[in-house]
């Protein structure tokens, strides 16, 4: 194929009419011509790079692989260095195989790392460990183009020889280390740093990501479903005034200070985490135009998700130079920013209306191994009328929570919920044959009555419960067993759930079949009197026991803060 | 050692005060600080990280690697990255070997590539041949960080087995490939691209760098001796005027394409090749001056000898972070640009008046093979009163000559010089054993009486002569060979020579010494009539076959353009 078209250049910064020629999958040759008033451009529009996601966890979108790449096309996405993360935590390596085999099934580029954290503590039960030798295994695949973002960082400070022993896997096989260290600084920064860990997809305030990128850190700028940091970090008056304040003396002129600070200086834009209700909206697509309304260069905002993350994973993608994988997007302008057409290998993959490839079907293993549960399993007992209890306070889109303590009154020997003060019961079902409960007490979610069931839940992925009674958190977690995984809203009124049959966190539906099933659970738990924005991802997040303050796991409620189990009965 | 001062930061763009440690060779640590107006800054002036010229052949510096590191680093240069190509000319691998250990008799940081074409051409006598094994034997050693500059395009482009092999052996080693491809445009570049040839320092215009740059190549500007393009490719106007030109749609605004013509799209800044007398006068600092006179934004001029090439090549160096090897420089400021110390590893290398280690001596192998010459090997004969010949015809400060013919009157049966149309004789006196010599003329230097000669004349380094007549060449040829090789000038009135008896390239001696002795040398050649800046410069360049258009090597007269030897005398 051959055509004229303005190629829109991440290498010199600009903006340029040139013959491209297609053939093999590459560019065969691209000719810069001159433009006159007789010249015809064939393509309306303006040639991009296909945009690359550098860190993202594809399970968040609740869709396999292969459903990820057919709605990411749409928003220009070609390519994505995805940490299976969560299902390792389900499933292992056999859980990595399966993310990679999928992924080959469709015309899109997807690069894996090696998750580094798996389980996430020793404080859950997981579906499995990873060790060294596993990360070597994975090393060693072409598939896997780095070691997974390395969270346990008191681990890497305290010098913990598994934790060691895979850094220095990495370093073997010459696979960068992505980091992931929120709020690390000072000397301990320092220590993390020394392990060659390069990148950080987490930093949320301008001071931590400019230490970061001063000790020699690649910066992620996310852009996700549950983060956002763009508007932290591409502040220009705050960037403005720590230049000058840095600079005391005023080395450096002002009006070169306020030249540059359109230039980002961080690295990447990536998603981390991205929602199926968010992804049929946009995805870089979106980032970009955000990032350029912030005030960043849009051509160094494109460059943030096409050759900084191809030079740094060391990817065919990213550039569009004679040679080179077609992986390339054609956009209206740099205004709108609407992907017209999306080009992965020189194939058509979305043509602006529809999504050129199929999707394969996919055979799901069953990964919920428990017997179904009753009112009984989720009681918590006390002998006498009333007692005190430690109880999770959880915030609208905040993954921390708070530890209060509330009095509840007890029947039949038996704890009771308070609706008057919205203190439900949360409890995390062991789901990969254990058979372990844990039952606690929560305050946030404000349910009048049912209950919400998921086996999505940070980073073991047991089955997570929150509800006002028993009956219905046993009758939504069978659902959830019934459905091999997946979330679900129960209650005396209706019903409905999202079956996720793949590791309990992925379905082979369509992006928009999931978006609007997500949507009316959504809508249930708002009629049930839930006052939050995502209660299944708040709730997804009571499970993750690194983060702050208190966290429940299958072993029990746990203080974040001091690292140990704690009873829900004060004494 | 633990100081305050300002850092020149070129992960963020700025400058901030901080509290550094220093310590085992590295920066142990720094700490951002608040300046008040109390704090006391110990160190008057900025920080930056050492210089990296990241394409030098040190040869040219007539000096050996410590040598050149002595006075390197009054300039604030502390790593190089170095092409062995003249010394693996006429010494192969022993000579890389003798590079690599002389370096490391000296706390500066070298890094080598691997002489990818030696010889230059199968036109002339070489010392060496390093074919694709040497390059394997070089490749694996942990000082060799590239393949060298692949000259021989026309041997990529047909596909010439040694070429391609060498080329496989740099990816199969993971060390990448430096590039020279003047002029090189279309399709021609792409297909040398192909093998995956990733730098160019041979730009001269800016379309050329900016078709390489577009086609993926990364630009090394290129401030040398004698060769100098900073001129064109940071002429902003030029690219602001591309700039638009291209963008006819002007899809990018005006003030956009304004603001970011100071960053440069270029890569690195490197030298190529430093003459001793250019060099005692500056060598990086005064490139990065000048790109900023040019209307370089300073600090991204500094990235162009700082982090760019140290990220491309993997080397310890070009940033202050914590952790890294502690090499950094104390300039005055960014205007004057004065470089007051130079630290390696931590260490003062240099205090601002005094370099603060020791050369050692060097035991030197004699290179030069040949035996003593009469003024009879220089003659042309011709049985007649008067012939027409091919002249080699050059230009001040220029590497390309022309072919030109002239009548010249014979004397008992000799083919005299004539100095009213100032054509001199040239010869080539091969110089490893074969005792070839080849007899021609040249105009162009204006050489009223006496003889130069020199050692070095690229690439195969045999020894060659210029001068009115026979009795002064062999004289000047006896002079090189007595000294071991060198650059001498004979007359009737005077003689002097400079003796560089390091495989017939280099001296021991101290730059300024060196500079001094060409000095004198020059002045002896201007009042001999010569009318060059750079008589021996330019003469070593006659010798080179694969710049246009007639040329001489020991094997004959060379024209270029149809790649074939021609006969002196025309019939």
């Amino acid at each position: 194929m051959i055509f004229t078209a303005y190629i829109l250049d991440v290498l010199t910064d600009s903006v340029y009419p040139a013959r491209i020629t297609l053939g093999d999958g590459v560019f065969k040759e691209i000719v810069p011509i001159n433009v006159t008033e007789e010249t015809k451009i064939d393509v309306k529009g303006l040639l991009l790079p296909g945009f690359i996601d550098s860190h993202i966890h594809i399970e968040s979108s609740m869709l396999t692989p292969a459903q990820f790449a057919k709605i990411a096309v749409r928003h220009g996405t070609t390519s994505v260095v995805c940490d299976p993360h969560e299902i390792a935590n389900v499933a292992g390596i056999e859980g990595i195989e399966f993310m990679i085999d999928n992924a080959s099934t469709v015309p899109f580029n997807f690069y894996f790392s090696a998750p580094s954290c798996v389980p996430a503590t020793s404080f859950e039960t997981a579906g499995c460990v990873l060790d060294s030798s596993d990360i070597e295994y994975l090393l060693k695949k072409e598939e896997i183009v780095a070691l997974g973002e390395m969270m346990n960082f008191p681990g890497v400070l305290s010098g913990e020889e598994e934790v060691i022993k895979k850094l220095e896997l990495a370093r073997k096989y010459k696979k960068p280390i992505d980091g992931h260290a929120p709020l690390l600084s000072g000397k301990n920064l320092d220590k993390y740093l020394e392990q060659y860990i390069v990148t950080d997809h987490e930093c949320s305030n301008f001071a931590e990501a400019i230490e970061k990128k001063q000790k020699g850190m690649k910066i992620m700028v996310r852009d996700g479903s549950s983060a956002k940091n763009m508007e932290a970090l591409f502040d220009f008056s705050q960037r403005l005034a720590h230049l000058k304040n840095q600079d005391s003396f005023g080395i450096i002129p002002t009006e070169v200070l306020e030249r540059r600070i359109h230039s980002p200086i961080f690295d990447f834009i990536v998603s981390d985490d991205k929602h199926p209700n968010d992804l049929i909206h946009g995805h870089l697509d979106k980032s970009v135009k955000k990032a350029a309304n912030l005030g960043v260069d849009i051509i160094k905002a494109i460059g943030m998700v096409t050759i900084n993350p191809a030079t740094h994973y060391g990817l065919d993608a990213g550039v569009i130079v004679t040679g080179a994988k077609a992986d390339f997007i054609i956009i209206d302008n740099l205004t709108d920013f609407n992907i017209l057409k999306t080009y992965i290998g020189g194939e058509c993959v979305f043509d602006g209306e529809n999504v050129l490839f199929e999707v394969p079907e996919v055979e799901s293993k069953n990964t919920i191994n428990t017997s179904k549960k009753s009112s009984e399993d989720f009681e918590i007992y006390y002998d006498g009328e009333e007692c005190e209890v430690n109880v999770i306070k959880c915030f609208n889109g905040v993954l921390l929570t708070e530890r209060a303590t509330t009095k509840l009154y007890c029947r039949e020997g038996k704890v009771q919920s308070d609706i008057y003060e919205d203190v439900l019961r949360i409890s995390v079902v062991e789901r990969y044959g254990l058979e372990n409960i844990a039952n606690a007490f929560i305050k946030g979610f404000g349910l009048k009555k049912g209950a919400l069931a998921s086996s999505i839940a940070h980073d073991s992925h047991n089955i997570i419960v929150i509800g006002y009674d028993t009956e219905m958190m046993a009758r939504a977690v069978n659902k959830i067993i019934d459905n091999k995984g997946g979330i679900a809203v129960v209650s005396e009124d209706f019903e409905d759930s999202l079956s996720l049959p793949i590791a309990g966190l992925m379905t082979n539906e369509d992006a928009y079949e999931v978006a609007s099933k997500l949507n009316i659970l959504h809508k249930m738990c708002s009629a049930l009197g839930c006052k939050l924005d995502s209660p299944f991802m708040t709730m997804a997040f009571m499970a993750l026991l690194v983060i702050p303050s208190l966290k429940i796991s299958d072993l029990g409620l746990f203080d974040v803060d001091n690292f140990e189990f704690i009873d829900v009965i004060k004494n």
